[in-house]
């Protein structure tokens, strides 16, 4: 058979087309279908995004009431779950322990191949697995940690559920929409690793919970989920304001990797840096403060010492600021953007699911060639 | 950004080089490494694949003795994955649940990002989450059934082993070769979508189970796994002798299609076929000259009433007689299928970790274009 050869791990290589979103890197721009993502962020509940992915355009205030009615009985964890979750929680790792509570609710919900299903049965299916993350991570968490899981609140938006169900504490309105934020910028971002693993699997046709658990698996990869903890780590490590510059400059020199700064697709300043930096400056705090302090002389810094590289801020710088602002400890960073992305993975499996055809590329052998005898044993 | 196109669902992309094996599907030839994967499925047991695919070579007497004391062990369930089993054997789906199992093993095992180990300590964490595979999953039908586990037996093969962890009684030597030839045949067959699904979870850098766990969902998918056990139900449908040719007529002129016959990549027999009716009339029984009847008069229908479709017996036909006659119920075909498949899983997950570059495609953005102001909610 005659190979295509293609750049390496893909990259450039248009394995669909889509109409949930795209990321403009040379502009700074990204967007969930035909809307800006950052101003969606700004304006918009995480559950009108969920809507407008799922449905194709944002809900009007009936629809929007209509929705959170028929998804709030799905935060609840399905019988035969919870008595599980401390067995399950003991692991140390938030993500790993997700990845098996996840797949451990797809069977307990009885999801069946998507391949078996219509669009609406679908639908149905991604919008209940989805739901479970939030309850299943901030039970997860609270069980580590000594605490009894808290119920979900059909009363609560989800931003506000999301700290709720972490804290037992309905969060002031100002966290709430920062987190809120925070969750509706990271839904979707492109056609990354986790994303197309969701999609690889949803074209065999399986079921929802095997398609994320996929999912979850890449995005607790090094080299995908990114830390937002490493920026506060960062920050943490200059500790005072008169470090900043001694610090900075011999971590530059040195040629070390700043973390929370350049992004694998954007050229220019992430857009969700910007809305997040002004996010936690609202939230005020000398933590904020001294961040953006940091920001500015980081890039102050690299200008000076390397003007031939342009390095621009990214999502985990002020995300990790935000979070921890709205009481999120460190180790809920990661696993808090996949309880936004679950979203955007399930609006990629349900479009994948569309397609009905199996993706299956090839590879090149490499080896001797064959065959040659086997050596007697 | 400028895309670069491909055929859909990336059919002949060469995603990258590979020497573990391939698919010569005009031929009905496939191999692993250099070696022809029928011909080791008929001259070894299936440890000295696993060792071919790991290590690159067949292993000597001296190799084959140190490789099967080193992973004895490996069998054996880590501590707090027991206890959970009857939680998790609850759902009637042996692969969702094995999905669930692996995955809390992982965690139990405490796999490390393979990005963060060097090649011996990821052949180390490959070894240790295959070798579970067998035990979970027998482990898993026993409590289905009411049965309690019965422990792995470090003194029988992996073949002999895998039918005595699932029936208690260890195989007469016919079984132990039959299973052993049906285990290594299908170890692993080209760049099918879970073996792909696993490496870009690979190349992600996350742990070993978080790329097993998304090649089970992959596998789990009905346009993948297959299902031996349809050509069983093929043979029941049938009958008897004298229905064979009046109901395959009937179903070949209806356009049925004929379950056991064709396959995506092979255009000529199946050489895991010749294989498996080799064995299974070895095996011999009623049941297995009904099979070989079945398909001499499937063929012979299908020259006289479809001349210009050419379809021959695929894997699935004789793998469920073979299955049957070694006392496996029908819903183990497939999980059975993924307890030898984990050992090639494993071995591109080897190969890919070596690579060190994610595996990120892009998608054409086809919707309205951006940005479009946002309605008032």
């Amino acid at each position: 058979m005659t190979l295509i050869d293609v750049p390496p791990g893909l990259a450039g290589v248009a394995v669909t087309d889509t109409t949930l979103g795209d990321v403009r890197g040379l502009e700074g721009f990204y967007h969930y279908r035909q809307y800006s993502a950052v101003e969606l962020a700004t304006t918009r509940p995480l559950e009108d995004v969920w809507y407008l992915l799922y449905e194709g355009a944002l809900p009007t205030h009936a629809e929007r009431d209509a929705f959170a009615t028929k998804i709030a009985p799905f935060f609840a964890l399905p019988d035969g779950v919870r008595d599980v979750l401390p067995a399950i929680a003991t692991s140390g790792n938030p993500l790993n322990e997700l990845r098996t509570a996840l797949s451990l609710s797809g069977s307990a919900l009885g999801l069946r191949p998507i391949w078996d299903l219509d669009e609406p049965q679908r639908r149905l299916d991604a919008l209940r697995l989805a739901a479970q993350v939030p309850t299943l991570l901030t039970a997860l968490h609270r069980l580590r940690n000594g605490d009894q899981p808290i119920e979900p609140r059909a009363d609560l938006s989800y931003a506000a559920n999301y700290l709720y169900m972490l804290t037992g504490e309905v969060p002031d309105p100002l966290q709430e929409r920062a987190i809120s934020r925070y969750l509706v910028s990271t839904v979707d971002h492109g056609f990354n690793a986790s994303t197309f693993t969701a999609r690889v699997i949803a074209s065999t046709g399986a079921d929802v919970a095997a398609c994320i658990v996929g999912a979850i698996g890449a995005l607790s990869g090094p080299l995908h989920g990114g830390a937002p903890s490493r920026a506060l780590e960062l920050l943490d490590a200059i500790g005072t304001p008169d470090q900043i510059e001694p610090y900075l400059r011999a971590q530059i020199v040195a040629g070390d990797r700043i973390m929370g700064f350049g992004h694998a697709v954007y050229r220019t300043e992430d857009p969700r840096s910007r809305m997040l930096k002004q996010t936690a400056l609202e939230l005020g705090g000398e933590r904020a403060a001294f961040a953006v302090e940091v920001e500015r002389q980081v890039l102050a810094l690299l200008a000076e010492l390397k003007p031939d590289r342009k390095l621009y801020t990214n999502v985990e710088f002020f995300a990790g600021v935000v979070m921890e602002q709205c009481g999120l400890p460190r180790e809920m960073f990661t696993p808090t953007f996949a309880s936004s992305r679950v979203i955007g993975w399930t609006a990629h499996i349900l479009e994948q699911a569309r397609e009905r055809k199996i993706i299956r590329p090839a590879a090149r052998y490499t080896g001797p060639t064959p065959p040659m005898p086997i050596p007697a044993a």
